[in-house]
């Protein structure tokens, strides 16, 4: 059911600095993005087909600069693909696996998301996400 | 020169209930290691061609036990897969990046490995890994 790891979110102060170790690696961003609704922009930088997002805040009110403020840069979440995020979230909850977003909700690219609690899977926020809104 | 992510490495207390999200989910472990030197037990989940690895402490010792008192559970790094491991330290080296490992180490599954710090790195303990010893 988890299809592939669609992506890894790294909170980070400076997406300028913070893009440093992967462009001498040979890794440059693929595509910038803003997205105002979680106040960030998102740097894109493709590896290997998983994308590392790295995400700086545009206010103090974004919940990236709050992570920042109380956990320092470091890896925010990471999101899986799954074939229908709506059998997956009803396979979670009837296990009783805690989520954070009962039904999905839209995200970036056109992708339907939802998140899963961090203390159902190892302290690690962990997003779900299927393509198109069948 | 990052050819794919190689696997994600998360600290958890107990690998039988840290299992429970991913069964659930259809994605099993696919095998379990000691590793002595590190003192922990591992389990490897593939998703899509990473390796999800939970990295359980078997003494009070292990770096992850450590890690798990400072910081509880959750991501402890990511390791990339490089075609050289030596080119890629000379690189950042050169570039003014911060190692923790100057020369490469074996790490498991015949890999040469090396760790670069994470204040370098978006506050991400990152490593490399090369597959042979070449």
């Amino acid at each position: 059911m988890l299809e592939k790891i669609d992506h890894i979110g790294i909170a980070v102060r400076n997406l300028d600095e913070a893009l440093k170790f992967y462009g001498v690696m040979g890794a440059g961003a693929d595509h910038f993005e803003e997205v105002p609704a979680q106040k960030v922009r998102v740097a894109f930088i493709n590896v290997g087909g998983v994308n590392i997002e790295l995400l700086e805040p545009t206010s103090e009110e974004s919940p990236i600069a709050k992570y920042l403020e109380k956990k320092g840069e470091g890896i925010h979440h990471i999101a899986y693909r799954v074939p229908c995020i709506r059998t997956a979230l009803d396979k979670l909850r009837a296990e009783g696996i805690k989520l954070i977003d009962e039904e999905p909700k839209p995200g970036a690219h056109g992708m339907q998301i939802a998140f899963v609690h961090p203390k159902s899977v190892n302290g690690v926020l962990t997003e779900l996400s299927q393509a198109g809104d069948h």
